[in-house]
């Protein structure tokens, strides 16, 4: 579904023109509002595509890591939600210069308010990498207001983001979200109360010893209980290089 | 609290005497009914034992295998539940043997029917490496009823398990308990409706690559949200041979 792509654009101040591991994919970032991180890639790696039909959505999407990522891997129509207005143009401009019009459509909403711009229940796959840390009065203080969204639970919490996934999803639909290994107890939980079961999930360890620091968690709509946990990635070997092995999963698309 | 310990005594038709992990402690056991399995010794391993002051118990004890392990780590009491008869009896034999008479106290009952043999509210620490796999209609007809009892949840299931060892704990006491990967979502669910908040949890790899086959998870009664997720174990390496940092762990005491 991709097209030619427009290679003439121009970028704003603060702007810059990355690429995406794998060098098949650019972004159009701005460190002053958001970047993407490892999280987001391995989430459109670890998330399962379906075979013949598919209709996917990202909430939370950010600049559009997800989604960009994911369009490599399946041809399927892929809808992105971000609330922050500077996201969604970044998004934007990422989506033209891949030549991803007609696969990536771009919902510049709050998820809370989503009503008929997306096609409740019949999903076949939700991504999230939502904000990741819960809000503590102190962090309304915080004067940028664009990180407090991208980290913290300002604009929804993780019940929201995952209340909204299974109301999204048809029966047997897959939700794949990334988030930090503190809050598994309240993911599963939260799963479970709103009917998407937890059946694999991944944990990535930063370095040899080290406690994990991000976890990869799937969930089917409706599914029976009974939970896998797979090998996890360990992402720093010796001194500041990856793993061979985390390398070769990490950039290879 | 380790006395000398009785070395003469007689072995019964199918009864072995085996080394635990470490040689530090003896153990009496016999196949037709149960032997301990590294899950336990994971376990002795994996729970914390409070400084100053400490009561212990464990819950399906089996034929002790965690309490004389802990024994190693502890001079505290230690109350061991088991509801079989013959392997309280294999447990009786471990303690004299090993000289543990005094530290070591075998309570011989369903944990459902505990009442006054123990003092509710007061633990520091309950151990429990419970029978794995739910009941299915068919395992009804098993005509070994005794590794129907260490297997299966055939006179208690996890919820029992949770319910009653958050009711034997004192405020702030921990919960250690050894279980299937498969289990985490019920776990963490029923450890948090019964006040027990997991605080800590740690996988075990049988293999590279390989699915995760046993987890550890510690909680806390009355604790905090917020888990820590502890580099895990990885059991053998290439070949039959455990791995150097897995042989190490679990045979020094």
């Amino acid at each position: 579904m991709k097209n030619e792509g427009d290679r003439n654009m121009d970028l704003s101040p603060q702007e810059r023109l990355d690429y995406m591991p794998g060098k098949k994919r650019n972004i159009f970032q701005r460190k002053d509002i958001f970047s993407f991180s490892m999280d987001a890639v391995l989430l459109a790696k670890f998330a399962y595509i379906p075979k013949n039909k598919g209709k996917i959505i990202d909430l939370c999407a950010g600049n559009g890591a997800i989604p960009l990522m994911l369009s490599i891997r399946t041809d399927f129509k892929i809808d992105a939600v971000e609330i922050q207005e500077a996201l969604c143009d970044l998004m934007k401009k990422s989506i033209i210069y891949n030549g991803l019009e007609n696969q990536i459509n771009v919902i510049h909403k709050n998820i809370l308010e989503l009503t008929d711009e997306v096609s409740w229940g019949t999903y076949d796959l939700v991504t999230c990498n939502p904000p990741y840390f819960p809000m503590a009065a102190s962090d309304r203080h915080n004067k940028n207001e664009k990180l407090l969204f991208a980290r913290h639970e300002y604009a929804c919490t993780l019940e929201d983001v995952i209340r909204i996934s299974s109301k999204l999803l048809n029966f047997s639909g897959r939700f794949a979200m990334v988030h930090r290994p503190e809050r598994i107890v309240d993911i599963m939980t939260l799963m479970q109360k709103y009917k998407l079961e937890p059946k694999k999930i991944q944990f990535v360890y930063p370095k040899k010893g080290r406690e994990a620091n991000m976890v990869l968690v799937e969930g089917i709509r409706g599914g029976k209980p009974g939970i896998k946990t797979l090998y996890p990635f360990f992402v720093y070997g010796e001194g500041q290089d990856y793993t061979e092995e985390f390398k070769t999963h990490y950039e290879n698309w």
